[in-house]
């Protein structure tokens, strides 16, 4: 027997992939995007010079005065709304005469820090390559090149993919319809903040303050990468996130560690001691109560996971790893919370290594979420576990009494984070989402429960109580929260397509 | 019953406490030493200047030359030993008419590595400051001072204290002698070598290629801190070392640990399982096999270990601890074998920190080994325990077909390293050290049967077959391996005063 959801699908699929209305518009809007390849990345290459990360306040707040005027010069009402010490949120409204329903497209325009040496160009001066890095790619000049360029191309620089696409790709398909006649066929609210990669901190105020002017039917959320088949996908959630900083301390000042090792205790091999007990190789997180909070698998959730194509085998070649950490199939994976190690730091090592016992280890962790955890449970279970395993948990540097008071001493710094979310796969606004992503595409839609990666998409339930929708553009393998983040140009033509669809095509 | 080192060492005592020559001879040098304080820090200053590292190799050469020409200076013939691609053992030597006895002086002058913005002041700048950092101290200007100086100052710079403290009390010890009438007493032969912290990997070839004209009746290992009361002290053995730096594969590019987490390998967490499966909290040696080839401890060790004022109490207030990792003395851990954690790098930690799965992990770990242990059998236990646990280990970065093929990828750069030896406590030379060190001293001396540091001792002990006793002269809380080591004065002045009483008042 079919799920509600399966036969969602399939009607979905039905019912739009004939319709002839959705056909033109498509072919109309590849026509003109064909015509406007290097006005579109000229464009794109603007928004990605802003140097809009959490260390840069000034590149964050420049790249939010530029989309606003980008979307004022296209007839949009616009505001920048804020509360002290954010970065503003860029709102848009445009009203559509005759629609019935309203939609916000949410997406952000700040990026991941980053380590400049890591990359191979700059990462806010962007570089068209012909293929990724180091598949025999050369550096393309695109602003002499004469179009149509290769759809395989990838545009390298910080937010490419994570996540100015979705903001590009909107204002692009807007163009679109209107140099070719379409209509909106919905009413249009912009939502694009600028501080998700640091967890979103001033999102939940901001929108709370102005609720009123943001209500909707939808929220179409424009984050997170397509299917690795690169087929085009659309999420119903995505896991929440909260992390930390750890830091764990040894003795006062290094010492050599051949007159006190194993006396003095070394802070590096506490920290790993730490890890392994926190999480198991297989990657389950051992921190009692932990998994006490996880909701069940839906039925809908583990159909719509059996419909999608494997795609574990591939990604082990493309990632060169010879086995993923448990024998669950990835999507099965996410379903689960996590805890990542982001980053180790004790001493030195290699060359710079010398025979000392470190003063201290600093542990970098994210937790992802799934329903029902929350950031402050999982900050609760984690403290009470550590302080059941005879840890001290301060929050600033300890002083000497607190040193010699306390055998293990760990300072933690949590960051805010959010909880996860997953929405109904089976309402009319989902299904008309989907058969609106179906209709922009020749290859069938993957539809996914959540993604792995972290969407405040619980901000907007807990405010709207809407539906919410993700909707993707990036393609997977474009490094986003690492070096050399990149995209892909045929997920850059395809985001057009399937923006024009939710903007000119959708209706419930 | 006493013990025969407990008998011996008595006996050193009643001899050498009676003797006038002794009291002269130390009277007449505090003297000499008192009128030219300047002097013998202006010399220092000058050895301190070059930056012998093994990162630096001009520096470590013109320090040797330096040396040599301070030995000829003084009337010793003198050699550079060397082998290819090694820096050179200075080699000097100088017969005593009427002498019968022959002993050689081994220090090196070679230094741990640097990171510079570690260091209050260079590394090879030295400064002398009024008290340790961090008291309260201030900087002072010695040269333009008016000696007497104040024995609490502290030069600081790297190898001050770790070793270049042995080479310029020896040459101010032998001035100090010459200018106060007094001849060796025995035949003298130096050995002073540059490249200990990188674990002496060319120095038995240079010995063995040169064994004839070392021959010698006892090493004095000028290396190493003197007991953490500040007495003098005297060892006879030291742990043996061997290091690695290892590196654990994840995937070939950074992943996005939302997307990812809990899928894709994490190497950060595969090198903490792996550190905390071969080390438990409290320092043991977890490695199946590890402590097979331990010797138990003696009984003459007992004995020494049981006369030593306990330190631990003061050492965790110096080092702001509150708890060892151990309940047993220090003395009780270092006779064991001990594996520490130099280093671990994975990902970026705090600000840098992004949400990413890193691509590897690398940890700096040294093995300090006691009697019988061997470099070769503790790497070859360990990597038997590495292929249990079913790692692969590999001596270069693994290829892509490396990498699919096997899911746990470590590399390993191992060091040589060298044995540990203890040797024989109650034999006739060792007697005479120890008398000879307590006549330089109004404080008792501690004897202690190894060192927790390293010093290549196994090297002498298995081409010469010769007693080995080891002198050291710097103070324990002299930062050696970590920055900003340095020396205290009245380091500096005892050092003086014990080398002139081996070079000038040792027989058996």
């Amino acid at each position: 027997m079919k799920s509600a959801f399966a036969t969602a699908l399939g009607a979905a699929f039905l019912c739009c992939s004939a319709s002839a209305h959705a056909d033109d518009l498509k072919r109309q809007v590849d026509g003109w995007r064909a015509a406007h390849e290097t006005q579109i990345l000229t464009q794109f290459d603007r928004l990605l010079r802003f140097p809009s990360v959490a260390a840069q306040p000034q590149g964050t707040a420049a790249a939010g005065a530029w989309l606003q005027s980008e979307l004022k010069a296209r007839g949009f009402q616009t505001e920048l709304l804020t509360v002290p010490n954010a970065p503003p949120v860029v709102f848009g409204s445009l009203t559509t005469p005759g629609a019935t329903r309203t939609v916000v497209f949410y997406a952000h325009y700040d990026g991941q820090p980053v380590t400049p040496p890591q990359w191979a160009t700059p990462p806010f001066d962007p570089v068209m390559r012909s293929g990724p890095l180091g598949s025999g790619e050369h550096v393309v000049d695109w602003k002499i090149a004469k179009p149509p360029f290769d759809p395989e191309w990838r545009l390298y620089g910080r937010s490419t993919g994570d996540d100015k696409i979705s903001e590009l790709t909107f204002l692009a398909a807007f163009d679109a319809l209107k140099a070719t006649g379409h209509k909106p066929s919905v009413n249009i609210k912009i939502v694009w903040e600028g501080e998700e990669e640091a967890g979103s901190p001033h999102l939940a105020d901001i929108l709370r303050a102005n609720a009123g002017k943001l209500s909707s039917d939808l929220w179409l959320i424009g984050d997170g990468p397509v299917h690795q088949s690169r087929r085009p996908l659309i999420y119903f959630g995505a896991r929440g996130t909260v992390g930390l900083d750890a830091t764990i301390y040894g003795p006062i000042k290094a010492l050599h560690d051949g007159h006190y090792g194993n006396w003095v205790p070394n802070p590096a091999a506490m920290a790993a001691e730490l890890i392994s007990e926190m999480r198991a190789p297989d990657g389950r997180v051992l921190i009692p109560g932990f998994m006490d909070d996880v909701r069940p698998e839906t039925k809908a959730e583990r159909d719509a996971i059996a419909a999608l194509p494997p795609v574990e085998d591939e990604l082990k070649k493309e990632f060169q790893i010879a086995q993923a950490e448990t024998k669950d199939s990835l999507m099965d994976a996410i379903m689960r919370p996590a805890l990542n190690i982001r980053g180790i730091r004790a001493g030195k090592v290699a060359g710079e290594a010398a025979n000392a016992i470190p003063i201290d280890a600093e542990v970098s962790i994210d937790f992802r979420l799934v329903p029902n955890q929350t950031p402050q449970r999982v900050r609760t279970q984690m403290e009470a576990f550590l302080r059941a395993k005879g840890w001290t948990i301060v929050d600033t540097t300890p002083d000497e009494a607190t040193r010699l008071a306390h055998p293990k001493l760990i300072k933690i710094d949590w960051e805010d984070g959010y909880a996860a979310l997953r929405s109904d796969m089976s309402s009319p606004s989902a299904r008309a989402v989907i058969a609106a992503a179906q209709s922009a595409s020749d290859q069938r839609v993957a539809v996914v429960p959540t993604l792995g990666g972290s969407v405040p998409l619980y901000v907007f339930d807990d405010i709207f109580h809407t539906p919410l929708v993700g909707l993707p553009v990036a393609n997977h393998d474009d490094n986003q929260h690492a070096a050399n983040e990149n995209i892909r140009l045929q997920n850059v033509w395809d985001g057009i397509d399937v923006y024009a669809a939710m903007i000119g095509e959708l209706s419930w």
